[in-house]
């Protein structure tokens, strides 16, 4: 259903209509930072609650966690991310920019060439062959390739000249990796099972953000699903068929997703894959599916001396069950939905600018409108006292009732009621549906049923 | 119905149960941080969930964001918190170990001295007159008061020798103040409206944190009310009402809530006060009510260069709102929550040990409970799938029928649906009551409706 869009002008609609403001925005913004505004942060919330509802409360053996973002320093030590994360970078020698090395090659070749599993020689090959220039000065003089850590660092001490360094994390899914035998023993449950956390993450990011898509903190969607090695194939091809059929029931065109399997894997994985989204800056990572094989309980046995093992009560077996990751970031799932979702529609010489998001997302399931506000506002306000009770519901009794549906229109709100005379003499409210326009009549007791039907995700 | 329960024996349910696991735990956990377990992450966000459709979703005039974590380093310039941030800190020498002056005192005197409001000289000479000694090695040999601020730095740039010191927001409020005119636009809302957040914010504490009473990293759950002069001291009083009217709809007794009215105000301040409740350490704060009057939006004009003001639609006059703030954390409350749910109740020569959790926020709406495994788990089993839809629920088919109650009771599962013969051949099912242990028997078909109509908040 959706059109074409380019990224400025979702960006533009964002902060006119109270989608995303630019972060600290009367202070010349913040690079890379966005704030989520009235309506963005209910279509962000609902999002995360669709993701929640499909992979933890649907699901008897996944459990959730909400760890902490500042770990222990050990916790990086282990996960290599103090070692050897990071991104390959290069200085601009004109204009003094850096830039990631692979996120050129990627842009040059509009996603063709999967420059992230390349090693620096070849980006840096890559880049000289095919004379790709600075996109800040146009110049052609770079320095050899660096990693840079994006890693937050920061401070934590009671004394000054004891202050340990501690890192914003760079991801979620170590806060369950460090739970496994915390939840295995409080859940009473037995491998296999999945552990799930919503949370932010952080990253000294230089590359231009494109929005949403790319952010300093960024929150995560994720689950770790620990089984035993000959089970973890067969969970990986199934998150990654469960996460394509969320992506699809949240409301993204079919023919804007597509599987792309990993060329080169990490040394200790054996499997991955992600989903990406056609975005108005071409194909790109929507989620990621990862088989990250004992890799990370192993190293936490290792470095932490605990042993993260788990112990079949059947068979008394002992052993480091393999994990499969799915990981999806709430803000870039936003874009695509912000931009899956938007429709200029021609509707005689005008044009009508809809959300489509799927109800259950939508930032307010109703609006309530009396039709003139001289006689219909009383009443109108009642019924918005009842119906905010059950739903996030809006109010809006200024301008003609066409302008007030349009206002509507682009917010996504599914159901507009009108609020008449009917209203006051026989309890009907007329109830007007946003993505066909058509009407139907409900008693006012209805109401709630009918909205809770056409909600569900 | 709660009784009296020490700190350290929440602590303990909290680890064994699943609600909450020390932070990094494997690593010899890492200081004031704490995981949300299985449990505990649901009582949480369940305790947000009530929050914003109290104050967000059923108020026509409040309006979500969900604003960046890393804000433009000049907010904090102009919100004080570079300058004048900080906590009055004294070092025992003989220990080197650092402490809060005010809190001290507060322990020292079970709250009953307002330490907050004193000055560096009053504090000082309320410890040297009460020979208040150090809480580590119990010495007497204390260093001047010196400020120490809690603002975690980080740094942010593309270029390592321009790279910009951050920090890690300290409160959540400036992302809606920054916001004010946004959000005024892009709702079309009159003053006198509010902005609501809830967020993580961060200090660098050093005192002993008493479990989720005071941690590095807290979520915070506030509102900022914008208003006329004239009617701000209304709006503060209508604040501290509702303030307490939700801690005691979430089920906190009122016998241990108080108001607890500032002596001592911020130069800008016009009126303060908390709400505190009784926790095992004693009488602190649980939320803040603020009157801060034109200081916030005054300041980000100043040093924006950008008018946070207001201009009536209707008289054309032009103002700076006045603001009314009411903050609670999150956590906090949780841990609030935990305490005065918590019963040890006698049963005959038995103990059953019950979280009597407000339905609407209780990790589990519904456990389903195969009488005998072998003949009812497949019915059992049907029964989760189409229950989790609509609830969080959870599935246990091990151990005889009472100990599995008693599992819920302890996670607080308001009910318990036993799946037996009559299931069966009726499709009828017993519903225990967490609180009066009462069976009841249901149709299949009215479960969700009963529970939906018993978790209402």
């Amino acid at each position: 259903m959706s059109n074409d869009i380019k990224m400025e002008k979702i960006v533009n609609l964002c902060k006119q209509y109270g989608f995303v403001f630019p972060g600290s925005e009367i202070y010349g913004g913040f690079a890379n930072t966005w704030d989520f505004g009235p309506v963005g942060v209910e279509l962000k919330n609902n999002i995360k609650k669709a993701w929640w509802k499909r992979f933890v409360q649907e699901d008897p053996k996944t459990f959730g966690v909400d760890a902490a973002i500042l770990m222990n320093p050990k916790v990086w030590q282990a996960s290599g991310h103090v070692e050897s994360f990071g991104d390959p970078k290069m200085d601009c020698k004109k204009c003094k920019q850096r830039f990631r090395a692979d996120t050129l090659i990627e842009e040059f070749s509009n996603g063709e060439v999967a420059a992230e599993a390349m090693s620096n020689e070849e980006l840096e090959k890559y880049i000289e062959d095919n004379h790709i220039t600075c996109p800040n000065c146009n110049g052609f003089d770079w320095t050899k390739i660096r990693k840079f850590n994006p890693m937050f660092k920061t401070t934590r001490g009671t004394l000054e000249d004891d202050a340990d360094v501690v890192y914003l994390r760079p991801e979620t899914c170590q806060g369950e990796y460090v739970n496994f035998l915390n939840v295995q023993r409080t859940t009473r449950t037995k491998v296999p099972f999945a552990i799930a956390q919503i949370g932010k993450s952080f990253r000294n990011e230089i590359t231009p953000g494109n929005f949403l898509f790319r952010t300093i903190e960024f929150e995560q969607m994720e689950l770790q699903k620990f089984s035993k090695e000959e089970d973890s194939m067969g969970y990986y091809e199934e998150y990654k068929r469960k996460a394509m059929e969320f992506a699809v029931d949240l409301g993204l065109d079919k023919e804007k997703l597509r599987y792309h399997d990993h060329d080169k894997l990490a040394h200790y994985a054996k499997a991955a894959c992600d989903i990406q989204y056609n975005f108005p800056i071409g194909w790109e990572e929507l989620n990621g599916i990862h088989h990250r094989g004992v890799w990370d309980l192993s190293r936490h046995s290792e470095f932490s001396g605990k042993k993260m093992e788990y112990q079949d009560p059947d068979t008394n077996e002992k052993y480091v069950p393999n994990v499969i990751e799915y990981s999806i970031g709430a803000d870039r799932l936003t874009l695509a939905v912000l931009c899956n979702s938007y429709e200029e529609e021609k509707i005689g010489d005008d044009i009508r600018e809809v959300m489509h998001f799927h109800p259950f997302i939508a930032p307010y399931k109703v609006a309530i409108l009396p039709l003139v506000k001289k006689f219909h506002s009383n009443k109108a306000k009642e019924i918005y006292k009842i119906i905010s009770k059950s739903f996030m519901a809006t109010y809006d009794e200024t301008g003609s009732i066409g302008k007030r549906y349009r206002r509507q229109d682009i917010i996504g709100t599914p159901y507009c009621i009108t609020v008449d005379d009917e209203t006051l003499n026989n309890e009907t409210v007329t109830v007007r549906n946003r993505d066909d326009m058509s009407q139907i009549t409900l008693k006012l007791e209805e109401i709630k049923e009918y909205i809770n039907k056409n909600i569900e995700f």
